[in-house]
């Protein structure tokens, strides 16, 4: 399949409380993602909390996930920083140490313009040299994409995909046909928002962004497959097993309740970041319940 | 005066394209606000940049101010971050450099909630053990503080005012009242937003935290005395001879115009780090008719 298309699965990059890598952890998240047959690896996403990172971890968990994964899956790096050099340095970084793409998220703190953002990609987009996917996540950055200027990045060297948000209204055929139709063939439409990503494949979008899939690959592959085969009542059926878990993503975010799935899964230890804190024990039980829910064949 | 009362400019901290401070600049926008004598610094704050900075580059302008100061005029030193450990490390970076008070905004990537904060605040204050301002500045941070949370954050040691956002509907003496009737007297209410901070003086605050007079300070100063004793007239005098510059304020940011201001008064050279780019010249041009308006006696 090529990088940009079906289901990227989005590992946590588990550190402990002075952000430090915890490798064998890492390893066995990559394990459980290279073993279902994912299509692509998102390191250094959101959920792999890439924004509290420092350059240095960050090339630590690139090197731990190129060494463990060994080409058997593609690798998409998020390279997002405050600042253009710093972006810059990460798409090298992540080109060195032998990442297949790159993600990059517009992140703000003074609030950007359209050309700031433009010249961000171009300025990372050619440094790196790798296909590059946008990464379009408001919630997270405080910037939104217009169509105009996904046109104008999508018309860029090496800028070959879009991560985009669930749409407030729901429309996703709408939507994608209005990107497709001022991008270039083979610019690849994905989305992000594990709740909404049943309706996205349904409608033909190219790749689902998964958080769920860093930790349960095998069942968000299901759900995937189902609906690249046009088999709806499947994806649906899929999606309604996850509903439980989608319920606590929407509720507390997804990073969050991941940490607590990763606990579940006999494969805790991760701190999150602080200020982000772990869920409390309460909300915790019913993640268990939740995954046990999902894993139990029915 | 109290530190966090009166006057406080908040200067660029000029760099250059690679993000080192300029100290010669610095030092030069530094006499000019302890000529003006404004009531206290406010050094890395948004304006400062304080985001787009490495810790070694924050020390360094800690240091730069601290030496060209000389204990003239209360310094209060933002140490913002996206983590907790980083943030302590930078309250007590400011504290052993010599800062007076300490600058405090929840920086966020991932939405945080409200238990967060109040940690990430709890821990820094402690570590830092200097007076601290809490920084509301949704337009960055994208966190928005309830009343509650202030009310559990002014409770705390250390913490001793606030620097609010304009008010949506623009009534200070209101939002105020309500403040200080959940805080303990003494805690000090500012605002930021330049050009809501006539309003907000003649309302009876405590503070402006102002960008423009970290290159403007005499004439903000004039402004901010007028408004404290009452002269209502002559606030909103000068307030009006300020409103081709909050024009610009307004529509680019803030930031942005400083550089602009900057190069109009021959204090030019900073390079503003990229994403965030000059204004464009036609701008420029609109700037510098705003400056020299300002500056021509009526």
């Amino acid at each position: 399949m090529p990088l940009f298309h079906g289901l990227s699965a989005f590992p946590l990059t588990p550190t402990d409380a002075a952000g430090k890598v915890q490798e064998a952890l890492l390893a066995r998240f990559l394990d459980r993602i290279v073993a279902a047959g994912v299509d692509s690896i998102g390191l250094l996403g959101s959920t792999g909390t890439y924004a509290y990172l420092s350059r240095d971890e960050r090339q630590h968990a690139l090197r731990v996930a190129v060494g463990h994964v060994r080409g058997r899956v593609p690798l998409i790096a998020g390279v997002g920083a405050l600042r253009t050099d710093e972006a810059v340095a990460l798409a090298q970084d992540a080109r060195a140490a032998g990442a297949d793409g790159l993600l990059l998220a517009p992140m703000s703190y003074t609030p950007l313009t359209e050309e700031e953002v433009f010249q961000h990609f171009a300025t990372v987009a050619e440094a790196g040299g790798l296909p590059l996917c946008i990464y379009n996540n408001p919630t997270t950055t405080h910037f939104t994409f217009s169509l105009e200027l996904i046109e104008r990045l999508a018309a860029l060297p090496h800028v070959a995909a879009i991560k985009m948000p669930l749409p407030a209204k729901g429309d996703f055929t709408d939507e994608i046909e209005r990107i497709r139709a001022r991008t270039p063939a083979g610019f690849a439409v994905g989305y992000s928002g594990d709740w909404g990503a049943t309706d996205a494949l349904l409608a033909g979008c190219n790749a689902w962004y998964s958080v769920v899939a860093g930790l349960l690959p095998g069942e968000a592959l299901k759900l995937t497959r189902a609906a690249q085969s046009g088999d709806a009542a499947a994806a649906k059926h899929w999606n309604a097993r996850f509903e439980p878990l989608w319920e606590q993503f929407r509720t507390f975010g997804s990073l969050r309740v991941m940490y607590a799935i990763a606990e579940v899964l006999d494969l805790g230890g991760a701190i999150p970041p602080r200020p982000l804190l772990p869920l409390p024990p309460a909300e915790r039980s019913r993640v268990e319940l939740a995954v046990q829910g999902l894993l139990t064949e029915r």
